[in-house]
């Protein structure tokens, strides 16, 4: 979620006094109570980012169940969650990895593994968590029950002694890790046969910079998104042996260098059938690109530059949000038409979007307005409001069920 | 799962004594302990076919919870589950729809709702339960909570008194049921959006006798086999007027007509970007369709005639079983290279399989040797195996998070 700057002395200074709090914010909020649910498949998590806060929801019964706090910094938070839908890691900006036990609002363990980190990823087989670090760079990899360290991926070399930064960690088929280098310009391939020893092949040179990257839903396609050059960084798992492929010239900030008020995000690319939609950068569009050529096919005309082009898992419709000054607004664009059939406005500060798994209802993070909003996907129609402080990230306890994800 | 056989009045007299069996065992097997999981995420049913039981398994911790019996007639059974993956409702073959707590092991409901059923769906949101029935024909939908009929569609007609038989029931988008009718040779398209009144968009003469039908992994084809003549008959939800597409002419059992020992399942076509894999009709072959053209571009040599033909969740293996003779092998094919990249030997009577939801182990049912195996999807190792009475079907709670399970 959130900005993709980079971390200042000051950042981590300020993450360091949030841990601090936040130790101490946990003693006090671990005795909230939180009921029991009766199951775990239609729970989830909605991050508040301010107050290093979690609200712990049941998306089927529209409740929420209570809200834990402890979590530190979480401006820029990120979740996974264990096979069984038991427990949620959540990764804060300040480098802390929490394991929360949804069934409990037990804030069971926190280990503050780095000064500043953006982002993780939970195994195939959900033994290990992996970490992705600016402070130092790298990546970590953790025991998921314990949250012991198994291994540590260093990214320093004799020419970058910090390390470079990472971005973009996702699991992928076979138990494997897949990672992009901001610094270094690289993407890694992390297998997690020998934990102890994870074996990483790594490929160099894919493009200045990149930023973020997603995988798509099958786990075939890892695509890197570039902010020192335009186009991207692909690489086809299913190759016998992977390449990188430069595809989507024309994406970037272009020629025309337009303010770009915030890179957009690369999670939740649309791939309906053969067709890919995804935010444009600094232009009020969509695109659409081939996924045989990787060629541009379409340009979408939309209210702002997209943040979050996200599917409704039918891949019928896709839902887009958009950074100031536009973000009091949701477009949906129909995929088989490309035109946009609704447009709405939730308030100021619409930051993330979470379908229910089957697709029937989306719940909608308004963080200026304090609000998450659940919408009818197919009548549009507001169906409930909770209020929440500062809301940013949702995500649903299905997503332990997703590759990816 | 099972055959495809249509009724006698013998079978429907069994089934009848198979419904008062289960009634009375129902009240000596409910009192038996189930421990509490502690999630729901990671469970999972086995049907135990010849006695009427179902296993709840931890597919996670790979463990047998228990087994709880009453279920009926379940020699042709299959399962879905509420989104919060608590419940299990279980149609078996005489009828009976049953109602069971995941969490508890308690059959909480069970009502017989016809004379001879062959599965049946739950809505996208949960909230409607819809049953295929084959005595008398017709499709019949149900309160989740309460197993109250909600809704009577019958399909008798003044040519038809008894009503054609349903199949290939599944959910889609938007809350509807789809469903195809054997005898009438029509299909079916039922809107909830008022479930007192479901409206039926209703499509004829797509072909003679329909008897299983599919729908694409994120809702777009509805595709019916055909038993009385070769080809599929195909609807694209996507299309502004939906009209039947006949695809695929070479499909079925062909002018040799060779001997079908069983006709193979629709349920579980791998889609790999824009190739469908399926079983053939009585060859030993697996075979390949685009999925713009539908038609045919490649058909594989197999060990036997394929009955399920199923993705592992990345569409990177597709692993098939076999009808009599060949029932106890298993091939694993690549995607990519369309090669035979593995043959097992689980034992006589492979029925089914169920992958975890990201795709690293299988579940696999082998009726005659009384085993459920679990194996590596990876190494191809086995893993575990629990004994079982005659396993057939086996179903992940991970359904309830997606389309048309």
């Amino acid at each position: 979620m959130a900005q993709r700057t980079m971390t200042s002395p000051a950042t981590i200074l300020g993450g360091l006094v949030a841990v601090l709090i936040s130790l101490f914010a946990q003693g006090a909020e671990a005795a909230q109570s939180c009921p029991k649910p009766q199951s775990t498949g239609g729970l989830g998590v909605v991050i508040e980012r301010s107050i290093g806060q979690v609200a712990i929801i049941d998306h089927v019964k529209h409740r929420v169940l209570c809200h834990v706090g402890g979590f530190g910094d979480l401006s820029h938070a990120s979740v996974v969650f264990s096979p069984d839908e038991r427990f949620a890691y959540v990764f804060g900006r300040d480098g802390g990895l929490s394991k929360l036990d949804l069934t409990t609002g037990q804030l069971v363990k926190r280990v503050v593994q780095s000064g500043n980190a953006i982002g993780g990823a939970i195994s195939q087989d959900g033994r290990w968590v992996a970490v992705s670090n600016y402070t130092p760079g790298g990546v970590r990899i953790f025991d998921a029950d314990t949250l012991d360290m198994v291994a540590d991926l260093p990214t320093a070399t004799s020419g970058d002694t910090k390390g470079s930064k990472t971005v973009g960690l996702v699991d992928a088929p076979d138990n494997e890790f897949l990672v992009a280098l901001y610094d270094a310009g690289d993407i890694w391939r992390i297998r997690m046969t020998d934990p102890a020893r994870p074996v990483i092949d790594k490929y160099p040179n894919i493009g200045k910079l990149p930023y973020d990257a997603l995988i798509s839903p099958q786990g075939r396609f890892y695509i890197a998104g570039l902010f020192g050059e335009d186009g991207m960084a692909m690489l086809d798992l299913w190759e016998t042996r992977p390449k990188i492929h430069r595809i989507l010239p024309e994406y970037g900030k272009g020629q025309k260098k337009l303010p770009v008020y915030k890179m957009p995000h690369l999670e939740g690319w649309t791939f309906a059938g053969e067709q890919a939609f995804f935010p444009a950068v600094g232009e009020h569009q969509v695109l659409v690109a081939d996924t045989h050529s990787w060629k541009l096919t379409d340009r979408i005309p939309v209210k702002g530059q997209p943040v979050f082009v996200m599917a409704r898992p039918d891949a019928r419709q896709v839902w887009v949000n958009f950074a100031f000054p536009d973000n009091a607004w949701v477009q949906v664009i129909d995929t088989r038409t490309r035109k946009i059939v609704k447009t709405l406005q939730p308030g100021p500060g619409v930051l993330h979007m979470e379908f229910a798994p089957r697709g029937h209802e989306v719940w909608i993070s308004v963080r200026d307005k304090q609000e998450v909003q659940v919408y009818d996907t197919r009548t549009f129609a507001r169906l409930a409001t909770f209020p929440m402080d500062h809301p940013s990230g949702i995500f649903f306890t299905a997503r332990a069920h997703r590759i990816g994800l």
